[in-house]
């Protein structure tokens, strides 16, 4: 099949959380095909994401991939290139939220910390400015958090991860942009509604009601939203939090 | 006419450039009618707005205001409620950039700057939360520069008025976001397409051709993108730059 | 006398306050002689202050001034310059810490506020560069605080003007740098001790006992510090608070 | 011999280049023993260094250290506590200033830029943390650079790393501070002096007498002054440049 004949391609890194199949529904909405990976150990619950996007009319594909290992991501980017399609946007989304005193954080926890959060995502940017360049457009998406701007107590080695992640963001998107690729970074900032925050915060449904919540889907919006923007005024950072969210 | 029935206002405060005038449009596209307002000398350009409006089929209303005048600024906030509909977006996008040595910026053109660039913006952002809060919704918006986060050589008073309104924005969106009012920031980094710059830049038209200057009305979208954005995921602050620009 | 026989000056803006008599106090020791202003009406606090200089030792001379007047505040340089000695150091220290909603707040209070903490910091810094650029050396600082980086909510107005400050100290720094002034800005964060906080906070006497507030004379040292850094390693920014404070 | 007795260390992780030395001199000239670290293969040239402390008179100590290695920290720390004296001052001085296009930046050269800029600082500050708790005082100082504030074109590697150093530093501070250790960042912004420097910057010489380069004794004048600030008001950041650097 010609390659442009071939539905171009969102890749989402980091797939397994509520934002993660959000982004990726989103994207296919817009007509992409989404590939979706997570730990290999995960692919079952990863099957059923792309299975839902198909049933709705998506095209979607399942990769159980571990994000730090490089040959394993150089092999994926290259087969999704050649067996999906071309690669228009790809989405970092691994994150590993971790809290402990510094003088409890053992070097096993922060080096794998920074190994989900930074390691894979310079992986996932180098491979996709590899891919876009050729064809000189594209869009890359990081996802922060606060932690991307503050270091908390507590927070040496999530906020150390997210800090690289975010100066990593920056440097591609000052090398890629004059190329046509459109990098970004979103700083989520508050809790976002899924099953790992309903275990957590009792009302958790009552602020879903209220909006006082991240609602993956609202977010999802605005990584399309960075992908549509003209290149005459292309954004490389935007916060987003509940309207009741104090900052 | 009940309230109900009445069209949603956007209120463009300072639409005397290409920015302000490709807003305007922007939100009159979106079904709310608009209201322009420069200094009272150049009424007869923001008609010619108005008229640009009204003969695409929407609804557009010409205002000549002294935006640093309080009694002024009130007075119009009043009417527009009054006479014209509810104010649901209200754009601030008066700047005022010179470039001075400081031991050549003199006392007046120091308060003028400030004046102009925050002043004006304070008393905009007061009467657009005394309007919307008794209604519990709205979009407050703020046009940001480069100089809102960098005071440059040359730039002690530009800066210090777009400094100055970034911290007005950021008070706003505090305050303002738990009674409902989605308040942010656009940091416009770049030259922006229109008569000004195409007269300074010899080659403006080749750059907007190339998209390498920001074009008004791909800027415009994005003002319009942070007045849809669902309340569970707000964006305070985003920033707009060609894909050629360094940063 | 010949200049090279007069004594340097630090001239203090805003010598009513128990930071800014520390600082004069500091530098005084260091051998300049101390000029404080304030406004007029404290002429008389401000000769105690003076007082307490010479008795200690040092030189002081107190003036009343009105920093907003742009011609007080030209011609007090030239008076200091003629009649006490070449101005070595400038320390800008008013501010207006107000607290007010942004609906209920003034114009006249906005207004008030940014000509003290913003205005008037603009007059001091421009007359400094004149007076120091000709010799190629000198100090200016300034004070900030935490609501230079930051516009909470109830701050629109002295984050505006502690805003609008920082942006002056930045654009005089690059601007001055080159010339050999060393212009810098410090963020204080925290309370101060003194008689306005002692009022405010029962147990301030207990806190000054265990360093929890910050204590006038030791934020002095830094000022003095900055002034007598080697011009191969220049400060423009740094942070004050105590051990306790969070952040 | 008993703890009242034994002198204060200040420990330097990376005293291979002008600034560890000249840091390691400057607190040994404040009567503190000097220890300092490089790799073991290393260790001539560093016992050179603490040669010279000793015949200026200070006390100093050499240790081949590979900073990266968990067990060798921490015993290394354990070591200097028993046979030397109790730990006043952890300085982390390790940097990996690299310049690579993302894409061709290996996965190997991004994990060890990290491993030796942020990784090891990690390791430092944690056993500084453990150390010093205890006895309630302390001063953990990190060295920051331009690339710790923005991720260049070309600075993935290394800007992630001092990105990732500065949210530890922030952790830190926020964590420590209220047990009475002290831990601030250093920004240093501009070439210092040296052999590197020298070697790539034909007028280095002449820039040096000018001060128009950092002079690392100068650098390390503030690292003492950080030590020396009494604890109502702490520094956590400051930024050192030459007075001609443009910023």
């Amino acid at each position: 099949m010609a390659e442009s004949q071939r539905r171009g391609v969102c890749v989402v890194i980091g797939a397994g959380d509520g934002l993660g199949a959000a982004v990726a529904r989103a994207f296919a909405r817009e007509g992409l095909a989404a590939v979706v990976t997570r730990r290999p150990r995960h692919l079952d619950a990863l099957e059923t994401l792309a299975e839902t996007i198909r049933a709705a009319g998506g095209d979607a594909h399942a990769f159980g991939l571990d994000a730090r290992n490089e040959a394993d991501v150089v092999a994926f980017f290259s087969e999704v290139e050649r067996s999906i399609g071309p690669i228009e946007v790809v989405v970092f989304n691994i994150g590993a939220n971790v809290r402990f005193p510094v003088v409890e954080t053992t070097a096993q926890v922060y080096s794998k910390v920074w190994e989900m959060g930074a390691f894979a995502g310079f992986l996932a940017g180098r491979e996709a400015a590899r891919a876009m360049a050729p064809r000189g457009r594209g869009t890359v998406l990081f996802t922060g958090a606060t932690a991307s701007l503050r270091g908390g107590a507590g927070f040496s080695a999530f906020a150390g991860a997210k800090h690289a992640l975010r100066a990593l963001a920056q440097s591609l998107a000052r090398e890629l942009g004059p190329k046509g690729i459109h990098v970004a970074h979103i700083v989520i900032d508050g809790a976002i509604d899924g099953a790992f925050i309903r275990s957590l915060m009792p009302d958790a449904a009552e602020k879903r009601g209220r909006e006082e919540i991240l609602v993956p889907d609202a977010i999802a919006k605005n990584y399309v939203w960075l992908h549509r923007q003209e290149r005459s005024a292309w954004t490389f950072e935007m916060d987003l939090r509940p309207w009741t969210e104090s900052f």
